[in-house]
């Protein structure tokens, strides 16, 4: 019954970490959440700065209650600015509509989770993101 | 004196699913306030988001606290950024400028409460809230 | 996958209800959350407070935070009540230590939502809560 | 100059989850928190609930707060109740005054950071921190 499990959580932390030294990252914080938003691993590297939990798990957060990943959300944002600043307010804060947020799906394309990383540029921050999904043997939707 | 009941609040519920049913709709989530802006019924359907409840409440309570639909807000946030950011503070993160939101009128025209619907386009969202409406023999007002 | 669905949601919420109805309780409001702690459904009676909603939604919710129903939070918080009010701040308001809050368990004995009701005497309102989900084939836990 | 590394953090969190699960606790989670009280690592085991993860960090945040291990800190909110719920305010419900949250001291007796565990009894929640914090080579206080 169980299908996202901390055993795989930590294995996508660690995977994304590992990614990120090869990439020659900046600090990294990544954060992984299940299906209902609650958190069930992060790590932060040294260095990353105070508020990059808070980031990571918005990035996380967004994707999961939109349904979309952050690089969806971003165009969206762009396009509708007045409704997604109301939606950091809705949301209390939980969304962060930027690249780097990833829906995590299993084998049957359910949505058991999503990660968020945040300390490099978007773009790079969401490649750890999938590097680290798939090393769980999961599937990463960024869309 | 009761002028929006629950019988009436459920009718809108299920018929604007079943009107989503028909049009093929993404997993919606559909709430109806009264006219204090308080939570008569909800429901969410298999897969709609888990911000979606916030969104569809935020439509319904903002269009109560303008006195206008979720279409008019949309028009005047674009005409208005600075203002709009500020209401969603203001409100304490309640008001989505964005279709979905639809007043619900008696006969004589008394606003008695409102219907905010999410998940899918806002167009069809709004859609399903006024076929909702009409089904429970009250008047929808979208301006 | 979908272990607790929106039908299984409504028939808990309609059957809470006609419980109600024949016990005579005061007008009550049902909230069903998913074991996120979404709402997948709510129906608030008429005149029933425009306070319970969140008072049923913290019923529900507070028994997936902590693992146990109301009945067991309103035991502990009699023992540890510094606790228990750090509690409320912790969990952003979201918790309501007293019998009405009932754990929904599948078959298997997995926790697959909550269900919290307010409105009348905590031990009336978790009579219905119970009735609701047995009708809907699911496990109520109170403890 | 970095004296708390997220090396070490990730050690306390792995030791304290073997310890637990030597003792036969239940579903505990994890937290780590540097000396300005922002997350290094969590890890929340299956099953544990959705609540654990800001109760792990409010013990570990408390402790940062006040100077004291969560042990001390739930003796004086017993001799001092209502400045303690005043604290849950204060600190914007990021203190739990209860046994689990405890200080991480280097070899020169400086706070570097703090541990919070959530999810079985208090007591054995602290005994997992403390075994966690001598494993990774630091000192723990529960004081």
């Amino acid at each position: 019954m169980q299908t996202f499990t901390l055993d795989q959580a930590s294995v996508i932390v660690d995977a994304a970490l590992a990614h990120a030294r090869e990439l020659g990252c900046h600090p990294l914080t990544v954060a992984v959440l299940d299906a209902g938003g609650h958190l069930l691993a992060l790590k932060r590297e040294d260095g990353s700065g105070i508020l990059r939990p808070q980031i990571a798990q918005a990035k996380a957060w967004g994707a999961l209650g939109m349904g979309h990943g952050g690089r969806t959300l971003a165009e969206r944002a762009a396009s509708a600015p007045a409704f997604y600043a109301a939606l950091t307010d809705i949301s209390g804060g939980r969304i962060a509509p930027v690249p780097g947020g990833v829906l995590v799906r299993d084998a049957q394309g359910n949505v058991v989770g999503a990660v968020g990383i945040s300390g490099d540029h978007p773009d790079k921050d969401e490649a750890c993101a999938m590097r680290g999904i798939g090393r769980a043997g999961l599937q990463a939707d960024v869309t």
